[in-house]
C-alpha cells in the first residue's frame, strides 16, 4: 500500500525561512495573499491530492486507457476525481479573478500545486498543467474575442488545453513540421496536419478539448521562422457561423471541428495519460499572436512546461523516497554492525545499515534540493511579472537561465532517485504491489517531455549562457557571491560555504572554456552540454543547501533543522564531489566523440 | 520491430585475440575443442537465440504468465521454443558427457551463450541457467544415487531446476529462515516451508521441477552454520516407495511431492518469467552435501548465477545500443553543426549531433568493456578446476574477486545502458512499439537478483579484499603491475596505460583505507562499499580496454580496431573520470550517513 504524505513543512521552512516569498512579491499585485493564504493553500492542495487524486492512480497504471473508433475512455475514477478540481477552483489559483480564477501568485501553482499533483497522479496532473498553459498564452496574446470566450472555460478546467507540435516526422526539428494553415476571409484559418504524441489530445473528462497547433500559413519564411500559432477546439460553438466567437453561447456542436484521434500510443507507464496521434482536416482555428511567429509564443507555454516536467522529478522522487523510508524502517533483515540493536527480533530493521541510509540520503537530498531551487524558481515567475525591471529583468534573465537545469536535473535526479528507492526495497521494489515500480516506470518520461535532456543542456550552453553577453548569468553570479561573501567570516558555514566557493569558481572556468571554445567550435560546446548542464546543475543546488544551512545553524538542536544541516553535509561529501568528474569529462572536448565514422559505431 | 546481431566477432576477438583462450586450457580436459568449435558453437547459438527465441521475447512481455489454480501456463510459443533448445542440446554445453552435455569449456556457456540468452530472450535464458546451477551443485555434491536419476534431465534441460532460499521475513539475511527438515528412516528428509521470490518456481515446459531447496534440520547451530541443502522434486518417481532412486523409471508420479505453487508476483519487467510463492508440505527430499553445511553449497550455485546475472546487464545493454544506434542512424532531426550533412533530406540523421554520440558510445563503450572482462572470467572458470594449483589457485582468487564485481558494475551498467539507449530514441523509446522499454523494465531486476548490488559491494569489501590475507587482490596486482610495467616504453600506449596507473595506485591507495580504516571500524567500510566497488569495476573496465588497445594498435587502418581504439579513448576520456568523484565519496566516511537519527530522515 502506497504511503506519501504532503511536504507541507518542507514548504513553510522554503517559502518563509529561506526565500521570504511573500515580502518577495510585494507590489505585484498580490496585497491580500500573505502567509495563511499560501499555507491553506498547500494544505488544502496536500489534502485534497491525498485524499482525492491518490487513490486513482494505480487504479489508472491498472486499468489503462480505452481507446476505441477515435474516442478515449479513461480509467475508473479519472473523470469524478478531475471535476471534483475543476468544482473546488484546484486548478485556476493563477488564473485571473476575471476569468474566475483566483488570482494567487504563480508560485503556489508552479511549486507544490505542482509537486502534490505528481506525488499523487502524475497522469491526472498533466491535464490541468496543459490547460492553465495553454489559458496563460491565450490569455497573455490571444485576440480580445478568443480571450473573452475560451479563457475562464481553461482557467477552471472545464475545457482542456493541448499543445501539439510534433509530427512524425518532425520533433525536436519543428523547422520541417507540413502541417498547413490556410486563411478564410471571416478571419479564420483552415488547419490541415497530423500531429503525434499529443499529451490529452482525447479524453472524455471535458466536453471540449482545445489544441494550440503549430502550423505553416502561406507567404512565411521557411524553417522555425515561418510558424504561426493556431487556436483548434475540437469542438466549435453551436452558434458559430463564421466571424466572431464571444458573445456565443457555450453549447457546442455535436459535430467535431475536422479534429480527429486515430491512435494512442502504448507506453512504459503513465498509462492513464493519453498520447495522441491527432488529425486536423480543414479545421477551423484562430491566429494566437502576429502571423509566422508563433514559435516564440509556443516556446512560453513550452518553458512554463518545462518547469512543470521538472517538478514531475521532483514529485516522483519524493514518493518514492517516503515509500522506500517507510520500507527501511519495517523491513529486518540482518544486524547493526555496531551491535545488536533490536534483541527481541530476530533482525534489525534495514535502516541500520550505512548502505541503505545511503541510498536513502541521496533521494532525500536530491529532493529537498530540488524543492529548494523550484521554490526559488516560482517566486522568480511571479517577479517576471513586475513594472519594475529591477525586479523584473534579473528574475527573467533567472528564470531563463534556470528553465532548462530544472528541466534537466530535476528529472535525472527524480529517475535516479526512483530507482535508488526501488533498490532500497529489493524483490519487493520490483513487484507491482508495492508501488515504486510505477513511480520508476512513470518518471521516466520526464526526461524526454517538453525538449529532452540533451536539448535542454544545449539550451543551456548554447544559448542561455551567452544570451544579452551573458546577462543571465550575471543576474546569477551578483547574489551567489554575495553570498558567498558574506558567509567567509562565519566558522560554522565553512563546510559549506568553502565547497561552493570552489563548485562556483570551477563554474566559471567551465564556462569561460564553453563560451571561448564554442564560439569557433561548436562541437566543443555539443560535446560538453549534457556534463556542463548537470555540474551547473550541482552549483545550484549546493548554492540552496548553503542557504538552508544558514538558516538552519540558528535553530540547531531541533530536528527539523539539525536535519537540514546534515542534509547539507550529506550533499556536501556525497554528492557534490561528482562535479569533479564531470569538469574532466567536459574539458576532455569533441575528439573523444567525433573521431567514430559511421561504420567504427 | 527490435533488430539485434550477435556480436560474434567481438567474441572472436576477445577470445582469440585478446585472451588467447584455447590455449589457456591446455591440460584440462578439452583437447578436441578448438578455435573452430568455439567460432561453430558461437555462431550456431548466436543464430538459434535469434531465430528462435528474440521473435517470442516480445510476446512474452506482452502477454505474460497465466496463474490459474496452483499452474503456471508460459505465453505462447515459450515451451516450443524451450524444447527445441533441449532437442538441439544447447542447454547442456558445458555438462559432462555422461549425462548427456557436451563436456565444452565453461567459457562458452558462461559468456557468450548467456549474452546472447539474454539478448534475445532474457525471461527464458533464466531457466537453463537456473538449471545447469542446479546441475553443477548436484553433479558435485550430490550422492551417486541422486545424480544417476537426475543429473542427464537437468543438464539437457528434460527437468529444470531452481533455488529455493528467501522466504517472506528472509531475503539477505538467511540465517533466519524458518523451513524445517525432518529426517526418515529411508535416508530421505520430509521439507516444510515457505519460500517466496522463487524462479521458475512453476511453469509448464517440464514435466518435472527440481528445487534446492534451503531449509534447516535438527541438532544444527542457529544462523547460517545451520543450514542444509535439499533437493526436492516436483514430482516423485513413479515406481519409488522410499530409499534409493537410481535404477527406477523415469515415469514420474501423477501426484505432487507436497510442493505447490500458491501464487505469482505481478513485477515491472521479464513478465514470462514465473516469480513464484512456492509451498513445501512434508515433501520429501534429499540431502545435498553435508548436514548443516548446505550454505557454501548454496553460494557455489549463487555465485554462478551472480555471474549469469551480469552478462543480463550486458545482455540487455547490448541489445539495447544495437536499436538505439540503428534508430540514430534512420531518425533524421536537425543539422551537422559543422555543416549540412545531406542537402537532399530535410534534416541530418541525428547520429552527427555530439550528445546522441556520447550517448551511443557510453553503450557502446560500457558493453564492449564488460564483454571483455566477462571474457577473461569465463576462462577463469575453466581454470578453477584445472589440477595445477598454479592455475587454479589464481583463477578461484581472481573469479572470486571478479564475481561481487561483475555482479554489482554489470547490471549498473546495463541498467544505466537501456537507460540511455531510451533517451537517445526519445519519446518511441517509451512506446512499447519500439522495445526498449521493454529492456528497460526487464533488466532493472539485475542489480536485485541474487544479492542486491549493495550486497555485492559489502562481499567485495569486507570479504573478498581481505580473505585469505589479501590474496585474491594479489592475483590481480602481478598481472595488471606487470602490464602496465611492459607498456611503460610504447608511446603509443601512453594515453591508455597512463591513466590506468593513476587508477590502479588510486585503487591501493582506496583499499589500504578501506582495509585499515574497517578492521576498527566496519561503518567506515560500509559506508564507502558501493562507491568502492564501482571504483574497483572502473579500474578492471581500464584494464581490459588498455589490453585490447594493445592488441588494436597493431592492426590500425582497419575499421574493427580503430573503433576499437577509439572506444579506449572515450573509456578514459569519458568514463574513467568518475573515479576522482568516487574516491572523494569514499574517503568522506560514515559520518556523513550514520549522524542521522530516525527521526531526522
Amino acid at each position: 500500500m502506497v504511503i506519501w504524505n504532503p511536504p507541507d513543512r518542507d514548504y513553510d521552512f522554503l517559502f518563509n525561512e529561506v526565500f521570504d516569498a511573500i515580502p518577495s512579491i510585494e507590489g505585484l499585485g498580490f496585497d491580500e495573499f500573505d502567509k495563511e493564504s499560501l499555507s491553506l493553500l498547500i494544505e488544502g492542495w496536500g489534502t485534497h491530492s491525498r485524499e482525492v487524486w491518490l487513490p486513482i492512480n494505480k487504479i489508472g497504471d491498472n486499468e489503462g486507457l480505452i481507446f476505441e473508433d477515435g474516442k478515449i475512455t479513461m480509467p475508473r475514477g479519472f473523470k469524478e476525481a478531475y471535476l471534483r478540481g475543476v468544482e473546488e477552483g484546484w486548478f485556476a489559483t493563477s488564473c485571473k479573478p476575471e476569468h474566475g480564477g483566483m488570482g494567487a501568485p504563480l508560485f503556489f501553482q508552479s511549486v507544490p500545486w505542482s509537486e502534490y499533483g505528481t506525488s499523487s497522479c502524475m497522469a491526472l496532473s498533466v491535464f490541468p498543467a496543459l490547460s492553465t498553459g495553454v489559458y496563460d498564452v491565450l490569455s497573455k496574446h490571444g485576440s480580445r474575442d478568443l480571450v473573452d470566450y475560451y479563457a475562464a472555460n481553461l482557467a477552471s478546467g472545464l475545457w482542456s488545453g493541448t499543445m501539439c507540435l510534433t509530427e512524425p516526422h518532425a520533433g525536436t526539428d519543428l523547422g520541417i513540421i507540413s502541417s498547413r494553415a490556410v486563411p478564410e476571409n471571416d478571419g479564420s484559418y483552415r488547419i490541415s496536419g497530423t500531429k503525434i504524441f499529443i499529451t490529452a489530445g482525447e479524453h472524455d473528462m471535458t466536453e471540449n478539448i482545445l489544441h494550440l497547433v503549430l502550423a505553416k500559413a502561406p507567404g512565411g519564411p521557411e524553417g522555425t521562422k515561418g510558424i504561426s500559432l493556431f487556436l483548434v477546439p475540437k469542438y466549435l460553438p453551436s452558434e458559430w457561423d463564421g466571424g466572431a466567437v464571444s458573445g456565443l453561447s457555450k453549447d457546442l456542436d455535436s459535430v467535431e471541428n475536422g479534429v480527429s484521434c486515430s491512435g494512442s500510443e502504448e507506453k512504459m507507464g503513465l498509462h492513464a495519460s493519453p498520447t495522441c496521434v491527432m488529425n486536423f482536416e480543414e479545421s477551423v482555428g484562430w491566429l494566437v499572436g502576429p502571423l509566422h511567429r508563433g514559435m516564440p509564443l509556443m516556446f512560453e507555454m513550452m518553458n512554463r512546461e518545462r518547469l512543470a516536467t521538472a517538478m514531475m522529478g521532483l514529485g516522483l522522487g519524493e514518493i518514492s523516497y517516503q515509500n522506500a523510508l517507510s520500507w527501511a524502517k519495517e523491513r529486518r533483515q540482518g544486524r547493526d554492525l555496531t551491535g545488536i540493536r533490536d534483541p527481541n527480533e530476530s533482525a534489525d530493521p534495514i535502516l541500520v545499515h550505512p548502505d541503505v541510509r545511503r541510498m536513502l540520503l541521496e533521494a532525500k537530498v536530491n529532493n529537498e534540493g530540488c524543492r529548494a531551487l523550484a521554490t526559488w524558481t516560482g517566486i522568480l515567475l511571479d517577479q517576471m511579472n513586475s513594472d519594475d525591471p529591477d525586479v523584473s529583468e534579473p528574475a527573467k534573465g533567472l528564470v531563463a537561465l534556470f528553465t532548462p537545469i530544472a528541466k534537466a536535473h530535476f528529472t535525472d535526479l527524480g529517475c535516479q532517485t526512483a530507482d535508488t528507492c526501488m533498490q532500497v526495497m529489493g524483490g519487493a521494489g520490483y513487484c507491482s504491489e508495492y508501488g515504486v515500480e510505477q513511480f520508476y516506470r512513470d518518471v521516466r518520461i520526464s526526461k524526454i517531455w517538453e525538449g529532452t535532456n540533451g536539448i535542454q543542456a544545449l539550451d543551456l550552453a548554447g544559448r542561455k549562457i551567452t544570451q544579452d553577453f551573458g546577462k543571465n548569468l550575471r543576474y546569477l553570479m551578483w547574489p551567489l557571491s554575495e553570498f558567498i561573501e558574506n558567509n567567509k567570516e562565519d566558522p560554522d558555514m565553512d563546510e559549506f560555504n568553502k565547497p561552493l566557493y570552489q563548485g562556483v569558481k570551477g563554474l566559471q572556468q567551465l564556462t569561460l572554456l564553453m563560451v571561448s571554445q564554442g564560439s569557433t567550435n561548436p562541437l566543443f560546446l555539443a560535446s560538453g552540454a549534457t556534463d556542463y548542464c548537470r555540474y551547473f546543475g550541482n552549483v545550484l543546488l549546493a548554492y540552496m543547501w548553503a542557504k538552508m544551512a544558514k538558516v538552519s545553524l540558528a535553530r540547531r538542536g531541533e530536528t527539523f533543522y539539525d536535519s537540514k544541516l546534515a542534509s547539507a553535509r550529506f550533499f556536501f561529501s556525497r554528492i557534490f564531489p561528482e562535479t569533479t568528474s564531470l569538469a574532466a569529462k567536459i574539458q576532455s572536448g569533441q575528439a573523444p566523440l567525433m573521431e567514430f565514422t559511421e561504420e567504427m559505431l
